[in-house]
């Protein structure tokens, strides 16, 4: 990386494109006026995006428009996708870090198409097994990553140690001072418990710890995730997925029953005016559209799916995300990393 | 099953036992006054059962005793417990369905002890493939079912196939009127996502669901579980033991959350005067002790996990969880689902 940071970005991805696309871009742009040198390719229906950039006032020097007129829809599937998508924003976006020389790509359309497209374009990493897909998620003690999300529904006990050395770099890249601390998940905390390969990416997660890119906190459970004791959360697609999805449900199921009850009397409504600052702040501190954004880790360039359905703050968290990703060397960390792994 | 049922209790495991689990005895008689011929056995040492029988007044005919001096400690492991841990309070407890005809056992001891030792002593039905750990969870919609919450690490389609013949059976015996609809935990709703086992456990299930047990709802993601359009779940038990967890830790992380930002200021601790009731109802509606009671599916008769950690009020949830699905004839409702699935 050089000191130029260059985003590219599809416009035309998610509900609400490229309005909310562009409107998160003037809210990254409006946070961060000091900052010099990053630079968006922007791509899209360049009518359109010309429409919101006026709306949002956007008149920087440092984006740039590439034209395209077709788009990846919701219904294509990864199956097609490599046949169908040629020359969408999507794919043209990811191209960008082949030809354009952009760092990063962000979108917020069609999930399995841009785990495909990505994969094909950007090609993985020589030394890396299978790519994943990684988050931030909250915790008592700040921001943990967590991966694989459903890239891989079966992994083995390489795929795993590759997580773990991708989800360190990434926890490395975001919080520069930090050691990360790596753990794996599973359904106990002694070392006889879990599948095969959860047993045996155990005991290579142990000695590769020697070598210092991280340190390894053995087995972690699902309860324990959000305590932050850990700052890296390495599991198979699958399980993952479904850990994601159903912390998302819990969430959701306790605030919405939460509302309901003080909603329910009239001295319960009266108690929202006390305590309006306070749920504000409380509902503010887990606002899911801070954590938007999905890390594609483990291909030679880095890309991040926003949530289709977020809105401009979501997506303006995301380019924040793409911004700090590069920022941090990302893909420079992930390199010692893996050197690392090799010497072994 | 007869009029009459017997329950029986290992009163000496868990924390702080036989204390709580006599107390919470003590909150069922009390609750159930008007119910005949409900009996229990109560395992573990006599002069202690007696002491706390005294201490919380219970002086019931149909309580029987078996002094037993040994218990299953929290540091044995599957391996040697069934050497181990023959005449204990929870060994007597099980084979207690075997010679003193009680209908259920309920104990809140060491948790893989107690499935070895049930899976020894009771055998799995003929019929079915593996047994499987289930609870009921909270929803939008009130109670489910979900299964395999740990007994199994990995499972084939035979296996998930059972569980939704199990589970639904639970259902049926807790919820008598209702026809259960079944879903399959996934990563996604579509027909093509998802492990071998899963996929094809689904075109099974289509099937079967022709037979009329059940009502087949195909895939469920996890952030969906909660909203209780679905009554049982199924899934193996890596995967069901993650989810489970990680909503319990989801659950405390969120309501910490807003009790740290309710007790922050002036303002919101005056809220909380107004919002008193409201907020005790909210916790009340989602007071984990009140879905204390794992059961374990699939043997010659039915075995009740309770919380080691619970208190009283925990264990008689549990209590009157087994009371609820001995009444509800849990047993004949599995033989019935299972002589459908064989007719197939």
């Amino acid at each position: 990386m050089t000191d130029k940071i260059t985003i590219a970005i599809d416009a035309m991805g998610g509900d609400n494109s490229p309005s909310k696309n562009i409107e998160g871009l003037s809210i990254f742009l409006r946070k961060n006026k000091k900052v010099e040198n990053i630079h968006f390719n922007l791509f899209g229906k360049e009518k359109d995006i010309r429409v919101y950039l006026n709306k949002f006032k956007i008149n920087d020097k440092n984006i740039k428009i590439f034209n395209c007129e077709n788009i990846v829809s919701d219904e294509e599937t990864p199956l097609t996708a490599i046949k169908n998508s040629k020359n969408t924003s999507m794919w043209n976006s990811i191209n960008s870090q082949l030809i354009n020389n952009a760092d990063i790509t962000l979108s917020a359309g069609n999930t399995g198409v841009l785990l495909v497209i990505s994969r094909m374009l950007l090609k993985t990493i020589e030394k890396v097994s299978k790519p994943a897909l990684a988050a931030l998620w909250p915790s008592k003690k700040g921001s943990i990553v967590v991966l694989d999300l459903g890239a891989n529904i079966e992994c083995d006990e390489n795929n795993l140690v590759d997580f773990s050395e991708l989800g360190s770099a990434l926890y490395k890249s975001i919080f520069p001072k930090e050691k990360p601390k790596v753990s794996l998940l599973n359904i106990g905390s002694e070392e006889i418990k879990g599948t095969d390969s959860i047993k045996k990416a155990y005991s290579k997660l142990k000695e590769i710890s020697k070598i210092g890119d991280f340190d390894f906190n053995g087995y972690i459970e699902g309860n324990k995730i959000l305590e932050g004791d850990t700052n890296v959360i390495v599991s198979d697609g699958f399980t993952g997925n479904i850990a994601l999805k159903t912390a998302e449900g819990t969430a959701k199921f306790i605030t919405d029953s939460l509302k309901e009850s003080l909603l329910e009397n009239i001295f319960s409504r009266i108690s929202l005016l006390f305590s309006y600052f306070a749920l504000k702040k409380f509902k503010n501190k887990l606002d899911p559209r801070k954590f938007n954004g999905a890390i594609f880790l483990g291909l030679k360039g880095p890309v991040v799916k926003s949530h289709g359905g977020t809105d401009a703050i979501g997506f303006y968290h995301s380019i924040d995300l793409c911004y700090k990703i590069v920022k941090g060397n990302l893909m420079n960390r992930i390199q010692e990393n893996l050197s690392h792994l090799n010497e072994k």
